[in-house]
């Protein structure tokens, strides 16, 4: 596969399965990474929805290194590596880059605000320098409202440049189209994925690679095809199901509800734990989310036979 | 000395010190705490001011064990533990309390925006039961400007009622001496801290419990000296004082001017450096700052002796 072709696609932001102590479920977690697979997504593993800043380094780097052992393709792979500490980003990404995955997603450091551009800029550099490897692929991860630190154009242009082979791509998951459109236009060749799949035949259109989103968890097939068939007749209709798909968590807090769903079309169920700050779906939501599902037809097929396999 | 004499006075939160390859130069930074110390006030170790999210867990654990090491008083130490992952919230308050530390000084979780007030107060009190050490004693630390995540009077009240002895303190860096007062009405006994001087004699007048602030990094005594006479005839004109130095560094970036000005004073050209994402004062910034700071007749009395002390 080129390289072009593995940084391309849909990636589920793959949500961190949990046991009861609230440590990463290792067993659950390899086996729902299969499944996702299987259904032809990549692994965004230690995404915003894998509330990858609520583990620890080690626990990240244990859970990458489970995913590698147990045979799950690091090409499909882009962990992110974001953390505040230099020291901490440098750690994540020598590891991605020595398992070869395919590209890291790179928040920036998003404790202080307000950073000049100088400042960022020299926190992704100082990390490329570090890590000192050409394994390394950078996809850069713009999420302003929940970091708090947005990554501009500006900054974009100066690390492509000065990084050409490092800086690939971007995963704009601001949900304003016109920044996406903004940076398709500006970038030749640079991996812009959005970071909803609500844009994903518009993002297509207009050249980018693929989705990054948080319904990947649950629909995954739906969206691959989606992605596959971008070009058909009937690619508005596919995109109006992944939107109704999407529109049924509208109201409510996506990672535990998401959770709440696997841990329920997975037959698995304790899935639906999350770490503190976050909390479990409460009942009352899921009682209005779980007959939108099923109103949809839904089913996540293979779902349940992946999780609640041993092996 | 009482427990609540201990979380009282004039606290900085310790500017962390680096060497050229930006790892922390222990050496100078013990030296320079001495220096705090031997001014009357006590280590706000791991603070914003700090850059401690910059630096990774091991980092601040191995700090931690330097100051104790060398014997500084773990007594007038509040070292920060914020974190956005329980375990290393877990592991940052559990080493502070063993070394029986005064207090830790607690961010929210702050990866996440708009978290619920629940996953809030889960998020401390399983920090709080998996420590399981009567010694940890904890002191709120509200900078939503920064943090974006808010420590609201309620979760606070909740706290308190569910952990008497461990969660005994806040400090109020919102800039919002309404808050600040609210906070001092609300909860008798409770230690509030301002998080700027400018507010410390009228924070001392409605009975808080002093000052956490970035310039007791650099003018420690005089800072300490205001709160020691809050009560005198002339703590006006002391506090006019503090207020005319702080506003010196008004349109600076504070944590590389704060550096700047103690690699000057210091005469210790190495403390002047930052981590990215910061970075270092530009000339043309110091060369407005330090004629502010001559006018002033400003000394940093015995701080280019203690840094330059190798022992």
């Amino acid at each position: 596969m080129r390289a072009d072709q593995q940084l391309s696609g849909i990636f589920a932001p793959v949500l961190t399965l949990l046991k009861a102590d609230l440590s990463p479920d290792t067993g659950a977690y390899v086996r729902y990474c299969r499944w996702i697979v299987s259904q032809g997504a990549g692994l965004a593993v230690f995404g915003t929805n894998s509330e990858a800043n609520s583990f620890s380094l080690h626990e990240r780097l244990a859970l990458l290194a489970a995913l590698i052992e147990a045979g799950l393709p690091a090409d499909r792979m882009m962990p992110g590596t974001g953390a505040c500490a230099l020291t901490d980003s440098v750690t994540l990404c020598a590891a991605a880059a020595k398992a070869n995955t395919a590209a890291v997603l790179m928040l920036p450091p998003f404790y202080y605000k307000d950073i000049p551009e100088d400042g960022l800029f020299a926190f992704y550099a100082e990390t490329i320098e570090r890590v000192g490897d050409n394994r390394l692929k950078i996809c850069l991860y713009h999420i302003p409202q929940i970091s708090g630190v947005p990554i501009g154009l500006s900054l974009i242009k100066r690390l492509i440049e000065r990084y050409p082979r490092t800086v690939v791509g971007i995963k704009d998951s601001s949900g304003d189209m016109t920044n996406t459109k903004a940076m398709l236009e500006a970038f030749h060749g640079f991996r812009v994925f959005c970071g909803s799949e609500r844009f994903l035949v518009e993002t297509m259109h207009r050249g980018g690679a693929g989705s990054i989103s948080a319904s990947a968890n649950l629909n995954p097939a739906a969206i691959v095809d989606t992605y596959r068939h971008w070009q058909s007749d009937n690619a508005g209709e596919r995109q109006a199901e992944l939107n109704a798909f999407r529109a049924a968590f509208d109201g409510f807090p996506m990672i535990p509800a998401l959770k709440r769903a696997v841990a329920h079309y997975g037959r698995y169920e304790p899935a639906k734990q999350v770490r503190p700050p976050l909390m479990p779906l409460a009942n009352s939501n899921w009682a209005v989310l779980k007959p939108r599902l099923e109103a949809l037809g839904f089913a996540a097929p293979g779902l349940s036979a992946a999780l609640s396999t041993y092996s």
